[in-house]
């Protein structure tokens, strides 16, 4: 990845030029990144630490940004010269890959003094928010899915190259099984597959001469895409004529391809057609526009597809095109002390958590999340104990907990500026991503209408946060 | 911008060896670029080539990227040494950056080797497709605010960090102002701006405090964002009182930024005040998940807002997160001879159209646009004639002109390979699309319910698409 200590807003600059102007600069500042949720972000899949992790471990201005910045003309020297040895040094908290997560609560906790803190806002909202926001949609239509295989097809119609290559990585954080994108597969690892387009069929004299040349080719993996010209009455009685030759040949064909129609119909006849050749073993690819609502209708309808190509709603998170990640300052040292922030506001969804937090995950006895629970960091709860959380709106929503065990979700990613060792790879992400699943109740994972997962506040969270909603009402 | 040899899809390079492997890979071929329609799209503003032609003269594989294909043990090792020399040796003829352009007409035309013009499918698409779907939300945004100046604001919320500077440049190609990105500024020499966010005024003692700091820093271009707490009951009436000490000391302050709430009362208002304290001067900047049609409902509901930010919905395109791009084959050597090639479907929409081909714009005697004609490229058409052009479908719906002239719109890219010399920059750009815009009605311009604009075919080119489409129906 190129160095992206320029992928940030102006403001920032400003900011962090006005901080040192008035000796701010080095305060101790803690900020949280959360997401505001949606119905299809009523719950969502944490991706995109390692990009974030390598952009803060990569952090400096170069000459040529120094020169850059002060050809805007609007920075002095002074601050000019100090970016060149602008380094983060502080601390970064978060929640691990693929871990599932839910609106409201810290993805992310830094503690740094206050320019480095602020500084690294855009890259991190840009990072985390783009890969969550992919592998969230992955996992929504891997979970429509059912078990099938979901292949990641999306790379022409991504909003830029990034986005087709780390969104692909997301994809299969969420739950995909391969891309067709080679970038992605040559820089994380990821299978790739991909087999030929129509053009591939145009380029021969026939769509049958197009199938034996790639029959030949690929003797064990051939795919046949059979829409080019007519599907029920061309395509797939080619396939069928080309799967026989392979079989005398004594290679095995893979199946077909469909990219067009109606795909519950044209799978059901093409099935028939493939079994009463005798292809029962063959599979059926489809593809075109597929997303969570469309894979969940066409298995409703009896579509006999065993492998799902989704493209473009995937790898753009089609009707919620952005995970809508805020990150907000929650304390500033004053005085040598850290004093809790909040940013109140006239939407009051905007209204944030004040102090620096943590985040708990409370399990009964089979293992399954009951709710989670942010404190105060340096608040001491014993979960030994039996403890009761209340809705952090409608307080006389209670529930007590007996026989239950609680789990710190944000682990340590950057101690004081450098790494802190943990990068687990794609394939542990993956498992660490299917065990999250496993103990999250279906009902807030549902595609629609799920039933909004438990965040609750301490106690003492709670009142701080009252009390400053009071105090700065009354300076107001 | 990194090379982009990689950013290919699989099928891609099965495909190539095929070709190689069944001595076609240097037939000539000819494929064209185009977009499908949908309300949004009822136009679109060109973007992206720079890029591309970026690409185009980049493409070539490192010895790491053949060791990486190698590695997946389904290419020869013939082709993947063939692949050390690879370059792209054609033809590339383009809608000029800047042009508004219409469903499904050819946007790229590429003649080239089968094996070059297929390889760069994917690249293509990702680039064009990406900056031409945010050019156009530019656009629309921009033409909305009717005049006003509009503020790229949305990296944070990008899909990934070239998403946000690509899609920065788009959105000026498109009619915005201004940039918030300062990579996008450093890379493209867009203007870029920004003044302070919420943590700002949450990290000094009060409002108040922050604003004069502020003020202080940035005596002629103070714009201070007043929701942090209460708008009109502090954040207005502390600027007023910030601004009077900065007319006191002889600076002109800037104005105040809403970012939240009910922002057609909240703008009425706080302009209210401010005239009301001789600040009539000052500006109102606005931003808050705007798009185009909020920005309508703003201003038909009496706002007072002079400049707009736009975030989250302008880069991401919300809504139509893709502009839906294809490259097709339209004609392929044979025994020597270019034969014209098109794709059938089981979805009407999805057929193409055949040969290399032409397309003009007309004009009437004022020089607005009446209607795009698509020709075959070696057609020779005499539009000093009258000229009687039809719908594509409905071939009763005639339209004969006589006073008119024609514009051929794709120009030259990329000439055997090479650079065929046009690189205009970001202001020739705007400057285009700014002219582009006055020659096109209103009414295929508008948000809701454009009419469509007439892209129709010549006599010959939907001669020769019918006689395929019955040709090949029979041989289905």
């Amino acid at each position: 990845m190129q160095n992206l200590t320029m992928l940030t807003d102006l403001y920032e600059l400003t900011m962090l030029a006005g901080y040192r102007r008035h000796g701010m600069g080095n305060r101790r500042a803690v900020f949280y990144m959360f997401y505001r949720g949606a119905s299809e972000l009523s719950y969502a899949v944490m991706a995109g630490n390692a990009q974030f992790k390598e952009y803060i471990l990569g952090l400096r201005f170069s000459r040529e940004d120094i020169s850059y910045l002060r050809s805007l003309g609007i920075f002095e020297e002074d601050f000019l010269s100090s970016l060149e040895h602008f380094r983060f040094e502080g601390d970064i908290d978060i929640m691990p890959e693929g871990t599932i997560v839910f609106p409201g609560e810290p993805l992310v906790r830094v503690k740094a003094p206050l320019s480095q803190a602020q500084l690294i806002e855009t890259a991190m909202l840009n990072l985390i928010g783009h890969q969550t926001l992919i592998a969230t949609k992955g996992n929504r239509v891997s979970r429509a899915a059912k078990g099938d295989k979901v292949m990641e097809f999306g790379l022409r119609r991504a909003q830029g190259p990034d986005a087709g290559v780390l969104g692909a990585r997301a994809a299969i954080v969420g739950g995909c099984h391969a891309t067709s994108n080679v970038m992605a597969g040559q820089r994380f690892g990821i299978p790739v597959s991909g087999t030929h387009a129509h053009s591939w069929v145009m380029s021969f004299g026939s769509e049958l001469e197009a199938f034996r040349a790639y029959a030949r080719d690929f003797p064990n993996s051939c795919l046949l895409l059979v829409d080019t010209y007519d599907t029920l009455r061309s395509g797939v009685p080619n396939a069928i004529q080309v799967f026989r030759e392979v079989r005398e040949r004594g290679g095995k064909p893979l199946g077909i391809r469909l990219d067009s129609g109606d795909l519950a119909y044209l799978s059901r006849e093409a099935r028939k057609m493939l079994d009463g050749a005798g292809f029962d073993d063959t599979i059926i690819v489809a593809s075109n526009d597929l997303d969570e609502y469309l894979i969940r209708d066409l298995k409703q309808q009896g579509a006999r597809i065993d492998l799902w190509g989704v493209g473009t709603k995937l790898i753009t998170s089609d009707g919620r095109s952005a995970l809508g990640g805020v990150y907000k300052m929650s304390a500033l040292e004053e005085s040598g002390k850290l004093v809790p922030k909040m940013k109140l506001s006239d939407n009051p969804e905007k209204i944030t958590l004040p102090g620096a937090q943590e985040v708990y995950r409370l399990y009964d006895a089979n293992n399954m999340a009951i709710a989670d629970l942010i404190t105060l960091q340096d608040e001491v709860i014993d979960f030994a104990e039996p403890l009761t959380i209340f809705h952090p709106q409608d307080t006389w929503k209670k529930l007590r907990l007996e026989n239950y065990t609680a789990k710190r979700l944000l682990e340590p990613m950057i101690k004081r500026g450098q790494d802190a060792g943990n990068s687990p790879s794609l394939e542990e992400i993956r498992h660490h991503r299917e065990g999250e699943e496993a103990t999250i109740w279906e009902q807030h994972l549902r595609l629609v209408n799920p039933q909004p997962y438990k965040v609750d506040l301490s106690d003492k969270l709670w009142q701080l946060r009252a009390d400053i909603m009071h105090g700065q009402e009354g300076r107001a």
